[in-house]
């Protein structure tokens, strides 16, 4: 069972921190119910595509997460070693998925989505949305399939998602071995592709003087590269513009690593046309995207068209919001666990983004108090001798409970006419006890908020001031259901 | 972003363990969809009775664990010390809710649900449904409110959540303070209460004899008082009948602790009678719970009525399952924090157990192979000359899936017959494009699974062998989403 055995526990533990761990919150009613909003969201979306649900332990043996995030690693919440087998907090969602397709070799052909927490020990900024635990939201499709055709799917699954969630957006995308393909032409080493490509990556958030200067003098490339690389990446716009400006460019086109980029892209290109979301599509060559693994088609999802690259003109909003999900394919990281390979393709959906995205359209709360809980009916008695009805309250909403109906009453064997009808107003749906009209059977039934009169207009209560229409007690719930519908 | 940055992969992690920690399991596709089943009935039925959702970080402050769990307190997963504040993961969800209460001293009154899961570092056992990381759904209201009023209300819940999931329970309650009251009575001191209460509790597992034996020889109990304690202990059953065992007896009612419990019972009885529940209650006098934070009614939920206390016919099916749920009355927790006091009552409902349950009654699996998604509608091309239509298909995919409706396809441009119909002949409803048909605006509808011929028995293509029904592009979805209604 759930609950521990055989406890002693002081009488009083003293005056403690009374506070959540640094970089983490808790979540409470209608800003849950808001986050479960968008899960549930996502979570359709996914199913509407095959997607399947995959949930794994929070934390990982350590040798499982270990080499698979570089410099990075840092940021792992290792377990205390109490005995047993090491283990750490999972980082993301991706390596927990490459562990179990590597586990599970007989599934051949997959699209899972999962949606959970993970754990970064990073420096946390509540204003920027970065917290230590926080929930990720992703969906790939793993499997051998033909080139692009499931890269094509995860795009429509952003494009379907971000709609369902009425957030507009703009997907930028690059593929890797242009990228690298890229530097290669202009002059960049080998070992210098990775260095080199994370500075690219910052083109959205920093002029390109700045990127060019960091690719100089603290990575060692001469300022004769430095530009070529600038020419080539400072190049965005829609993807028949982008492939036009690679294709008429002989000496990019003569590398195998851009052609091969350049084919699966034009491939990509029709079927996004098939799928109709060409509009919400951005071919970005500085996109770079941090993690290694990625070896084919990136992308990053942001929420306004982003600046020119390479202006100086100071903060975009882009850069204030941040991408709202990011992924690529990936078709070698199962094959790290030695066992067997699996190409994937897959989505990481930042959800504190997003709600952060969602929170600033909801009304402003009232500070100090929570809100109360969303209900749909509430149940009081009246009575001339202030009859409190409490067991008949009781069974009225055993009744409604029982049948689904959200309902409520004041706790209190006698509760008074003013604090009930207080709470009664903010409720939709009014049930009205009285002792005479309840012993022969009856409860009144009264739609409350604005709307003033008797339920529909049509009640038999006309001359008795807005209480309500009198129904049997026995047709309650049939007639509660019909005004929720 | 939800992924890390700056990575440097190893070009090979080498073989290691390919596995989930010890007492984690991973969960996928139709388990997950049961597991989420549970969720969402439990939900629905917390949310009927004013519930609100609380999710709070995975691990706290160690200080806020610390003294709650007596000696189990060895079972919590200690965060390894990374520099910055010490923490542990949480081993239920009652102690993050009073530390949350406690931090908020604006909530007065709040039912409050988390569904999440906890942490216990204990010796696993599969077969028995333990696990190291397993879920709770826990319902608790806090704030003052008359006597036994939230308390009926929490079994009231119990009775229709179970009803919801279609499994047949009783519900075992107690009282602390007359279990408590029984053992002062039979001459129990009062530091032994808790050793002797948690022996007690050991009869729904254990014959009579055995728990004598343990109070005698283990706690130092004289055979007088052990047999005192048997003869009241070992009563159950209705709640009128174990009322009138008690007030018939002078002994009893003369505690005060009793009495006060007696009363609390009595009310209680008459609110369960209200909600129509009272057939679904034993009361029993055995049972006493671990936790030493309960300070009034207890409760346990088996799904079969135990056998009666002191035979020694061996096991029941009750042992096996053990309780299904179990909650109680727990005034002074939040109180322990130092900050201010708020009684609660709650039930934790065992979500691996209740798993276990609706599992068993489940189709049998075939080994081997994992079950595909479910899918409403599945679109294969036809054609003489073996035309792929591939754009064709994600059109219509792209159409079908922006209206949420579970679809897809064989992800090649050029798909063979067989293999399609063989997955088309598992979804419900199959979309045929024939490339002649479309150039007119027109693909087929056919349902599958069991219905031969065509779409409601009045199509247009008599004579077609089961074709199905033409339809134009543009009424797809509307066709599609009537036929799913």
């Amino acid at each position: 069972m759930a609950t521990p055995q055989e406890t002693d526990l002081p009488s009083r533990a003293g005056p403690i921190q009374l506070k959540t761990p640094k970089g983490t919150l808790d979540w409470f009613g209608p800003d849950a119910q808001l986050r479960k909003h968008i899960f549930q969201t996502l979570s359709r979306v996914f199913e509407a595509h095959g997607g399947q649900e995959l949930d794994t332990p929070v934390f990982e043996l350590r040798d499982i997460l270990s080499g698979k995030y570089g410099e990075d690693s840092k940021l792992i919440y290792d377990l205390e070693d109490q005995g047993g087998e090491l283990c750490s907090l999972r980082y993301d969602l991706t390596v927990p998925f490459a562990r179990w397709l590597a586990m599970n070799s007989n599934v051949a052909h997959v699209s899972r989505y999962h949606i959970a927490k993970v754990y970064r020990r990073d420096q946390p900024s509540i204003a920027r949305g970065r917290y230590r635990e926080f929930y990720q939201c992703d969906f790939d499709i793993a499997g051998e399939y033909e080139p692009m055709i499931p890269d094509a799917e995860i795009l429509l699954i952003i494009a379907e998602a971000f709609e369902a969630l009425h957030i507009d957006i703009t997907i930028k995308l690059n593929h890797r071995r242009i990228l690298d393909g890229i530097f290669a032409v202009a002059g960049v080493s080998d070992k210098m592709i990775r260095p080199i490509s994370s500075a690219v990556d910052k083109l959205d958030k920093m002029p390109w003087d700045e990127v060019k200067k960091e690719m100089v003098e603290q990575k060692g490339l001469t300022e004769d590269v430095a530009d070529q690389i600038g020419t080539f990446v400072r190049n965005s716009g829609d993807m028949h513009k982008l492939l036009n400006f690679l294709d008429s460019n002989p000496r990019l086109m003569e590398n195998d690593d851009i052609k091969s980029g350049v084919d699966d892209i034009t491939l990509l290109l029709s079927y996004l046309e098939a799928y109709n979301v060409t509009d919400k599509v951005l071919f970005d060559l500085s996109l770079a995207r941090g993690l290694d693994y990625y070896t084919g088609l990136i992308f990053e999802v942001v929420t306004v068209i982003p600046d020119s690259k390479g202006g100086s003109t100071g903060k975009s909003q882009e850069v204030q919001v941040g991408s709202i999900a990011a992924g690529g394919r990936y078709d070698n990281l199962v094959g790290m666990y030695g066992k067997r390979n699996i190409p994937c393709v897959g989505i990481s959906f930042g959800v504190d983004r997003i709600y952060t995205i969602l929170d600033a359209r909801r009304p402003k709360k009232k500070g100090g108090s929570h809100p109360g809980p969303d209900i749909d009916v509430y149940i009081m008695s009246v009575g001339d001798k202030g009859e409190g009805l409490l067991l008949e309250r009781m069974a009225v909403l055993g009744q409604l409970t029982k049948a689904g109906v959200r309902t409520a009453f004041m706790r209190k064997a006698n509760p008074k006419l003013l604090p009930q009808l207080k709470v009664a107003r903010k409720v939709p749906i009014n049930v009205i006890l009285d002792p005479d009209e309840l012993a022969a059977g009856n409860v009144r039934l009264k739609v409350s908020s604005g709307q003033e009169g008797d339920v529909e207009g049509k009640g038999d209560d006309r001359g008795e001031k807005n209480l309500g229409k009198l129904v049997s007690k026995v047709d309650l719930v049939a007639e509660v259901k019909r005004l929720l519908q």
